[in-house]
């Protein structure tokens, strides 16, 4: 349902077309195709302007392809985070063009009419403080790729080392919003934030072991950064920075 | 120091008219003053474009009186955030044109070239869950105005009531950065995410009692928030959420 | 023992046929049959009004057979949560006519009595904010069922999409008890606190990642909802949440 | 704005007499006030049933009373919750009609209409298990009497010495609600949980020291009851277990 | 290493038979055997009373046979606690006499002085709320049959049902020492503490889900409990409860 | 009410002198004395054996003096416990002989019958690891006195210097019960244990700063004490200890 | 009690001069002076070669001077740390050439003896992130100046500005031990233990606010370092790092 | 890139043969070899004086087996912690001299110059508490025989018999450094914090169960050492306290 269909269904309220009363059911059983188990928001880029992305985790082998199906038949593009190796085998099953990404734990179908953005295009850098932080990186970076943005990343460039970020600082720099990624302590995300003025979104990692605690330690590393506007998502969340960082685009680019 | 003088100084050591020793020692020394209790750093806008922040809490009267002069003498708007009533007294005393927001805790002394934002400027939209929060919404209202940017606030939307955040639809969709100030249990970001397409910064607060443990209950809220794309800061800090702000309307309007 | 025998019993205790030690020994060896692992308890429904319920977690798949057995050789319906697939196994070897659902993890053993609610029974509104809150909810369904109470079911309205749970108000403002099952943040609960003036029992699920931590952050967010008079079960607890509904709907119907 | 004015409403812009715009302008404008910062909502009665709660703490003195002023001009009863002695004392002298109950913090303006309960109304038992939980039960009973429930309470009552409560047993079992307030262990809770049939509530409190921790023990203690269907609120929350309690009478009564 | 040995020793320092350095020497060396990864005490008696006990969690089958073997050989008695299957088994086969309790987890060698307590013996109740508790429960009496005391146990008595504990009243009044087993909330401890004046010892178990925690509800209830007097072990502790009891015991025979 | 009367009340039921429900009522209503704020217990040392404990936090000055004078009206010792300033300034102002302890923070009104223990009672001994453990001590020690046992201390033997508590290693050894106070790290519990084979309850206190946590590392050290048979009461709890010991030496009379 | 009196007392046991009881009483009584609430450990120099440090938090006015006085009287320095105002104007008052710092909240009684440290003395470098943490810093560098350490300070080069620390990096590796002192994240530590080879002590501020919890996230952050060999004391523990670093020198200089 | 490299480059800068661009440029991209997945260090050991360590956890066996060789290839010598047995099992499939250590789980690479220490070499003392300890305090060992380091080991010492640690006390005397390894309450820390005078680094381990919440409890008592001047590292960081005492003893050698 497009914003013309919408503003069609208002006008004939207006003109006395259309009841309130069928206007007010319509409206609500329009949108939102019902699954039984699931609510598929077919006009959500309405509102929110992302195809839609399915968090696969908690979900059968066939809730998710059975979603994927419906959302593709919608014409929507589809992302499919937190996939199961059993999952992501049936996706690639149903749909052999599938983009999987193991490491990223991610599937991608993209819409027919997907571009690659341009070299001028504002470009998200993703920075991983180690290598065992680069599963939460890839989320990030596939989600990016999903959403039509242009993408780059560092990896291993922890604190402990400091030569190793400030000999990336001109590519720090010169990104339009930087996405860091640090377990441990995640002491990075101050360190990013004091040499980058573009806006920089921290996520905690559940990397480190003992008093890590999960990724408590590097939440609250980050959520407490002493350089100054940095703001953070859940544990392990690479795809909401992501999505985050697309919110941020959108406005660049003057739209949503 | 501005870009011009550390340029100089770098020709100077390429040119042989500055040993490498002494441009280190320059570099080192120069742009951070040292008062012994604090370093003031007067060429921080060549890294971040934004003046001095004073956080207030923890020093004393005097110190924070001497920063601010310091700062002033040498050219740089100073906001000190977290101020004691004694604090702004002082400052008052010693700078009447100071302008004091007791619900805030700010005090903020512009530089004589501050210009207010037009009203083409993209705007910031800060949005209260209760009254009780207002405190936190106002030192992010007061830190965006020093910092030069646009801003607007809405209060008392919370979410038991969903019609009164409905009602303020449109203002939500029209904001180019949305700040969402909620305690208790911090539902109100969740909510916004999903009727923005900008980027929606949540700040949880201490607001509440019993289980909200001091904004503990908000914070996990908000980093579980269902609706995707939503950044948070620490508690209470709206300073923070400010920063965030601007370092994302910097990027939109061309430059960091 | 009904609660015909117990009077017996004490007016046997007034006449002088039961000495009084005698009477002390009966009330406390009769009503529980001792299984040398689980006390069985009989004239429960002198009490509660509710047959027996097997916790069948932590339970080897021996003794939920027999606790079931016994109960329902004692004439009591029997209702086995948290089952295992071993146990839900051995149960339908044992009773070829128990009702198992495995995504809510339960088998239900109906007394022949059994009779289902009629459309004018008040109705329950289990209501799911996401697919992967199912599990709990349908806990929630079959306990109520087994329970002889009117339920129906609502799933994926997370509040992250407003227009869903907005879509289904009419059906959220009809029903006599709201159940909310919602992991992440809950807040769902607060939404349809606000919506709803029926009791509202709050469930709040392990669903989610990161500072999710286990359900605590739904927890917390639902133990502080600002819509008032809300009330929260145990993480996970869609049993709780039903047999709290049973509890409000048996009062309704003037009895307990 | 009663239900007739928004009928009304709605047929106007069925009729073209009022445009979408307008109708949509009007209904968002309409039932909240704004006072810039706290917004009134006069038609809550349309969605809940209940008279307005101001929740005092975080707001200051003049605040309540403005709130208070205007809610009592648009014809709606006041409570008062968390109150402290200098709002109270303020409410006293501009409504010397108020009622006030200093152990509950609670000050109350009745609607002129307000009519006590019947004797035959069903009761709600206040159960407290000390004498220094008093204080939140007080609260839970202020506002059942605010809400026009009959409303009775039972101290001192802890299970260190089970007589107390079972020799109160039939007092407990003939409540149609039953809110049970206990701080240290809440224990109590699963005792009356065990004994009544009826809906139990229960809140913890903060009384207690050491790994009571502000009324964590409490907390976890009532969400993990093993008397089932036992519901919990916040912690101290006397006034969100009463207004539990009144939405199930409200159910009982027929109607919401 | 016993007694006489070591008064032997002082006075051989007295009389100046062994140098102050050799006796020294001797004191540190004797008692402990070093296996590498064990030190073996065979003089604790001296000290304890008591045979060693080997916790078996985190050690090898072949560390806890060979640390077996060299207590039996240096003629104690031995208790293994936590032991895996695989302990058990190769205890088995090692010493066909052990006696393997699979519920508790433990297995035992007695010494072969060894001898059954009278009937006159005070005696140890054991309680434990739920069938689920069991395995905690018979840790404790496994023990405290090593110990050589006289033990007896009460099964699935939790609060919910209070007839069932109260039904047993006699039984807990003239036990010497309760040790009460329970997860969920615990309040078993403070109903038994209120009902028994004897030593009351509460070990929380990690039964239950959710905000259970692993056991936290419990050891937050009981260390709150409000009958007064009762002390409480670490979570899942039955071994620990049981060893307070037999130093309980020891005194009440007037000696240890 | 003493037991004389509860069997006469009992026979008089068997006689037929008294129905039923007459007795029921009577068991209900008489021993316990309400006084609306709170129950009074007259017959608990039927049950326990111990006077009556005031725990005074929370309570009003009017509150504590009007249960005392209603406690010893009725012939019962009075202990008040965790009193402020102005509760013992009344207490003294009401009853002259009231003995108070300002570190201990108690209040103790002995009854008259009251008998020193004699020399050949068996000991408590009390140990304090630093200086600021001795309020928490000195509870523990005036809680016993007040229940009629024999008790010694010992002060500021912390285990970083290890001698001081191996130099009173002897006194520890001939104690029937060994209460161990200590906050910080708590360690001292463990090394008492290993020293002494009587029953050791340990108390952790709050005293310490930082990642003390009001008492949390003491409690979780003392939980995990590697010395075996240890127990644990609630932070800060002096007169639970107290409580405890009072309980174990009642066994070793021989009576409750 | 000097090694040489120690001596003695073993060759008299040796020789038959003094019993074994008389030197095991001797032992035991002599090196601590019991003043009832603390006991004084004037041979504690025999194990580690450090002064009496006083603890003066929890403590009363009196105490405090008492204890300084009597290891005066003893020929000990004497270094009172979390002294309050009232505690360090008594001291200045008893003993008027006390060297008190209030922002350290130390005060200071040298031995006659004490001698400043040479120019080539190893040097301790106490850094603080930012001003706030000063206080911390502060108790460091006057406890090692009582330690008789060589000591200097670096104060506000938190990582937000990296070339603050950077410029002083020459500083941080010619240190023999550096002490960092940081709040909020914490990432400091981390900075500084990748620039420096030598020894580095973490310790964790209370500075922060919100998701700081008091020094949590500071102190979790340090824990997790990525930079390899760092350690870390407790919250706010100045003094504790001053000692460790004593350690460290100690052994530095060949012996302790 | 060795030192002398380093000031070539430094040179040529200041003698215009080289520019400032082109030595930026090499100075960033130099040293840090860049593998896509990690970043390696050639020239760390201008920094820090250690051959790089490989911290495996998370890593893939193929990661992991490349790093080594790259390494290796290098000329540095490797040591890889946290292995997992297939990762070491690649590691000597793949270097057959590879030195492993199941229970530390370490693999250790020498390089051919790696000389052992001489007897006169400063001791570093791993005292382990039980015998569960001793994966931690083995991981501490052969990270010191990597370094170069002398290192010896003390197991099975836990304070429960104090005898044990006192029999070693001249041991602990005599080392240069003590890491002290414990579980459960983490107590040894404390008493061998006061037996020795030279530094003590503690590790608190995850060893334990209930209460121990996976080494919280061992953290949070060593933090709260009575003893003065002990330091901590992450639970289970064995290696982490082996680093820190390098960085000790490099200094005491009069290097870093």
């Amino acid at each position: 349902m497009n914003r013309a269909a919408l503003a069609a269904l208002l006008d004939g309220v207006r003109d006395g077309a259309i009841p309130t009363d069928e206007a007010l059911r319509r409206l609500a059983a329009f949108p939102a195709e019902d699954l039984g188990f699931a609510r598929l928001d077919h006009h959500r880029d309405l509102r929110q302007g992302r195809p839609e992305v399915i968090y696969a985790e908690g979900k059968t082998v066939e809730q998710v392809v059975r979603i994927a199906e419906r959302l593709q038949a919608a014409g929507a593009g589809v992302l499919a985070t937190r996939t199961s190796d059993a999952q992501r085998h049936a996706l690639v099953e149903a749909h052999p063009d599938v983009r999987v990404n193991a490491l990223a734990r991610t599937a991608w179908l993209p819409v027919a009419a997907h571009a690659a953005p341009t070299d001028e295009a504002p470009l998200v850098l993703v920075v991983a403080a180690g290598t065992s932080d680069l599963p939460v990186a890839e989320e990030a970076v596939e989600t990016l790729r999903a959403f039509g943005r242009r993408v780059d990343r560092l990896a291993d460039v922890g604190v402990a080392g400091l030569h190793r970020i400030l000999a990336e600082e001109s590519r720090v720099r010169s990104a339009a919003v930087v996405i860091v990624v640090a377990g441990m302590e995640g002491a990075l995300a101050s360190v990013v934030g004091g040499l980058a003025a573009a806006p920089v979104i921290a996520v905690p990692t559940s990397v480190g072991y003992g008093a890590a605690f999960g990724g408590l330690a590097a939440l609250l590393g980050m959520l407490n950064a002493c350089a100054s506007g940095i703001v953070v998502t859940n544990i392990d969340n690479g795809f909401g920075a992501a999505a985050a960082a697309d919110r941020i685009l959108a406005g660049m680019e003057g739209g949503s």
